[in-house]
């Protein structure tokens, strides 16, 4: 009998945790492969990305699969079904990290799901469908100014001209490849068959406070927001602060001011939006004098287009207003638009299921954060699960889940997946 | 007959200008000594400084001044008066610059002074006081992180620590002043005895919008803000801009964006105060991460020290508003708190009468920039001049003044000097 230990219909925490503990044991062991010592920072195609491809690679192969590595460097394992070469389950994340990362973002989803081929394997269960298991090396766009690159081999949405981009070392991405062992111009020959890949699922962490708040473990994702980034450049006329009296100002700082306020205000006016100025630069930036330059990003999302358009237009009249008033000149450059991704009800539904019969209380959420699930979307029906991360804390090195919550992870994922073979049944 | 000519009460533009032309040409080839060609940038001891400095001596002595340079590198030309040895009026400002910076800031009042002297040399008119014309060589603490360095030593409040201040290449004051054959240990030699200076005035450009505003080419100086200066210091959390709603986050920008939207209101809560904020910087700057933490800068000047603390106080108690409100930690640093500066009745009463007597209404300003004269108002009675400069442009190189605005400035100074010299008559 277990003390102090409150099991709630919310939490899914069961005695004894058989998948928790080692799944927390082989994420520690994962974070060992960096490229700082003493934080988690592994980008694509680093050695140290490399190195943990190698360990991704023995695990898969611990758990029954046949490994391969494709031409743009993603570690794929593939459990067979009770036929060879019946189409797959695909399950997984992206390895690679943010600088000073946590442990958990993306690893979580490729290690969770190598647990669940490895429980299949053990008990010799074998599925309608094969289940594949990827390990994605770039989703971060942090070494070079891409997202979700391999991914996109996969969804045969990839544009060539991508390897042509440099990191700040001028190392191009072609170059890092060759380096690597891949071979950018061999991309075509990663893209799945369409009729090879029934669905893909991947469980990743909340990476948002929501479930934290809620004392969930688990959500079932039904969106992925569409975004829009904007740089706004405010010219105003720099001035001198003691002597241009307030009145005779054209302060482009105090403009960009009321723009922030502005836009928190808007970010806040729907339930299914969210608006961010990240980045602000003013100049000159000397305590004596107004500002007369100011240039800031502005990021709004939500699961709804319709909500992002019209947010959109609402954001560009306010900008107007305000600058005009302050006869401040202003520049609006939207330079990335992303469109929602709708996924797919019957990988929902599963899901659904699964949390219920975990014995949770089913809570659903869109995914504020982009993810390679967007552009596996494009190949096959696609679907996520989400799991609590402590506060919300995400790209940080305070990133942390419990290890119940880790057993959850694994049980949601095997159970949805023995639900999706049965609804995706092989040929149908 | 010249056409196109509009002469008002407030221009002061009068036929010919003699001392215009001159003058202009003179501030020209003052410009040429630069440590940057193609600009003006003139630091406090850098060779473009010392040749300055042997150029405005060499002017001084065509102006029948004997000149010396004192042991901080002030050039300090004397004109005698009827009596050898009789207490001086001192007349001057600075001949550092700004990094790119126009060519009347500081140099258009060291010019002015010396025209005067020379037209008093030039008529052969002594007056019962000497007159003293200094350039003074640290005013705008760009190269070292100073202040008023020269006028304090010649007003014996420098604080020889100063002389340890390094600029960034590891070059320290001491260092400098030796190598330009000054002498830091010396530095009590530069101090005025209090009875050999009888006032201290100074004409300066206004470095801000009101003369051209309101078409005058000059005004009398009542007054020179005091100032404070804040940095303060956020502490929101920082998140994933995606991920976090609205309502779970501490946004430390969005906070800092209502602040300044608060302080810029309080600045123009009265009509003898400004406040700015100059200087802003936010963590971790990327369009895609909530801002944790932001630093800014404030800055607020008032020629009434009770109107200051006043704002003070009301600005201390919106920013803790404002951040409880927010659940934003917050600490605010008083770095520089500098007193207002009365500038004496006597000399401004001078200047009134002069600027009347060349024709012109009279406009009274308070200086919102800090200059030599708060330094010589510690040793004697001070006073100032302000001079119209285009748009109130300064500290750019786009800074400008007029031929006929440059021959006002020295018929004003002269006459205040007349009248000056007979007001404190020598020895009374």
């Amino acid at each position: 009998m277990i003390e102090n230990r409150a099991t709630t219909a919310r939490d899914g925490a069961s005695d004894p945790p058989r998948f928790g503990p080692p799944l927390m044991a082989r994420l520690d062991a994962l974070a060992a492969f960096t490229e700082v010592p003493g934080q988690l920072t592994r980008r694509y195609l680093t050695p140290a990305h490399l190195a943990a491809m190698r360990q991704v690679q023995a695990w898969m192969e611990e758990a029954g699969m046949r490994v391969r590595v494709d031409a743009v460097c993603n570690v794929l394992g593939r459990y067979e079904g009770r036929k060879a070469g019946a189409p797959a389950l695909m399950l997984g994340s992206h390895i690679d990290s943010v600088v000073d990362a946590g442990k958990y973002d993306g690893n979580l989803g490729v290690l969770a799901a190598i647990a669940a081929v490895g429980e299949l394997a053990g008990r010799g269960e074998r599925l309608d469908h094969a289940i594949e298991v990827v390990a994605f090396g770039e989703e971060e766009g942090i070494r070079f100014p891409t997202h979700l690159l391999t991914s996109s081999a996969l969804a045969c949405t990839l544009e060539p001209a991508i390897f042509d981009v440099r990191d700040r070392e001028g190392v191009s991405v072609r170059e890092a490849l060759a380096n690597a062992g891949g071979d950018a111009d061999a991309y075509r020959s990663c893209a799945c068959e369409r009729d090879g890949v029934a669905a893909y699922l991947e469980l990743h962490i909340e990476q948002g406070p929501v479930l934290h708040d809620k004392g969930h473990a688990a959500a079932v994702v039904t969106a992925i927001d569409g975004a829009i980034r904007l740089i706004v450049t405010l010219h105003g006329f720099a001035g001198h602060a003691g002597t241009v009296p307030m009145g005779f100002r054209r302060d482009a700082l105090a403009a960009a001011a009321e723009m922030i306020v502005a836009i928190e205000r808007l970010g806040g006016s729907h339930a299914d939006l969210v608006a961010t100025v990240g980045r602000m630069d003013a100049r000159p930036g000397a305590p004596n004098v107004i500002p007369g330059r100011v240039e800031f990003t502005v990021d709004m999302r939500s699961p709804h287009d319709a909500v992002r358009h019209r947010a959109q237009r609402e954001l560009l009249a306010l900008l107007r207003d305000i600058a005009t008033r302050r006869r401040i000149e202003i520049e609006t450059q939207i330079y990335q638009e992303i469109p929602a991704t709708a996924l797919d009800p019957g990988i929902t539904t599963a899901v659904r299921e699964a949390i219920a019969a975990c014995g949770m209380d089913v809570l659903e959420l869109s995914s504020g954060a982009g993810h390679d699930a967007m552009m596996m979307a494009k190949l096959c029906p696609a679907g996520m699960i989400f799991v609590r991360c402590k506060e919300g804390i995400s790209h940080n090195p305070a990133e942390q889940i419990t290890a119940a919550d880790a057993d959850v992870a694994v049980r949601v994922l095997l159970d949805t997946v023995r639900r999706l073979d049965r609804r995706f049944a092989a040929g149908a």
